[in-house]
């Protein structure tokens, strides 16, 4: 047992990651960023998954850095979010620069200053044609200078690094995981749209794994 | 001729990083962080600077990751600024955990937005000892996973890496750079406390280079 810290957004990746390392008899603090996604409701469910499971939860607004970034339309809301597969090209407007590692080395930071050993994120083979920061050349060598840049070495761990989104959802469903107590959508309206790269690859999971997306879709 | 983001925090160091970069012939935009210091006066010395030289300066507000590192002397109030030389075990308050990843992964961020193709940084051998991340070894993983982890490489230059601290001034005093332009002291009061750490590493400096620190010290 081992005390790690999560970057958890209240996604269903990074839920099944929250809930893999519990699983493995690790303390668990859950770090979340509010970076202006238009999806921020995820962080509401971020939330209320660490109330119910007694997890300490940290929020960060770094929307402060939106000022460097711009272009994403995830965090610039005059761009709109594409519809489709996320291995298409228009699923490149979804991309913030560098986010995975402004994340990482705020989570380390953390990590050093509360004595942790580890940051968990949820890096997992459906994102890398898409995100650089997805990937496992990326993991390898941001856990390279995780581990030299502190007195204290940082492990990354990516535990779902290179399986699918299905395999993640498999591997949550056999843990008995409630997925309504995730947040997906992109856009971010009321219900899930079921129709940005986000939800449709989601849904293709759920399909992957011969079970219903408890999820309320619009127009469901 | 490149485009390069220099991190500039008003130092001696980055000041004389900034007029290196441009002295060979770059394009500057710099870039300088507000994260809760004791010596934010530093900022109004690199905006000052920036203004007299037309270059484009974005000063960004991160004080908000203080909320996740604490223990500090830089940022924690609470803590007093250790006195005398860098050296010593006393020093080791003024660490910020993994600032320097932190600072650089922002600029990263940046860069690939504006579509530079580096970032400069004022590490040097006279911090070796105290700050993990300022070592030869942090600079070159980071330099590795800045190179991959976005569909743009970006290179980390830290050209004075291998250069003590009087080294730079001599650096910078070739160039006839004015370092009454610059803030160096942590303390952060009126004038320069002449005793802190940073001074007297500064002192240290414009003595080995046999000339006297146009700066006004506090009881001079």
């Amino acid at each position: 047992m081992a005390k790690v810290v999560v970057i958890y957004s209240g996604g269903m990746d990074s839920y099944t990651v929250l809930h893999t390392a519990l699983a493995a008899g690790h303390e668990i603090v859950a770090l979340s960023f509010n970076y202006g996604q238009r999806h921020v409701r995820e962080l509401d469910c971020a939330a209320a998954v660490c109330r119910d499971l007694a997890i300490t939860h940290k929020i960060i607004d770094i929307t402060a850095m939106n000022e460097l970034m711009t272009g994403s339309s995830l965090t610039d809301h005059s761009i709109e979010v594409a519809q489709g597969h996320y291995a298409e090209e228009s699923m490149k407007t979804t991309v913030v620069p560098n986010r995975n590692m402004i994340l990482l080395s705020l989570a380390i930071g953390y990590a050093v200053s509360i004595e942790a050993s580890a940051v968990y994120y949820g890096a997992h083979a459906g994102d890398h044609a898409i995100y650089p920061d997805c990937r496992p050349e990326f993991v390898e060598k941001m856990n390279a200078v995780s581990l030299i840049a502190n007195y204290q070495p940082i492990a990354i761990v990516a535990p779902f690094l290179r399986q699918s989104k299905s395999d993640i959802l498999a591997a949550g469903l056999a843990l008995n995981l409630d997925y309504t107590n995730t947040w997906t959508c992109y856009v971010g309206a009321d219900r899930a749209c079921g129709k940005c790269g986000a939800c449709v690859e989601r849904l293709e999971a759920f399909a992957a794994n011969h079970c219903s997306d408890p999820m309320l879709y619009s127009g469901a």
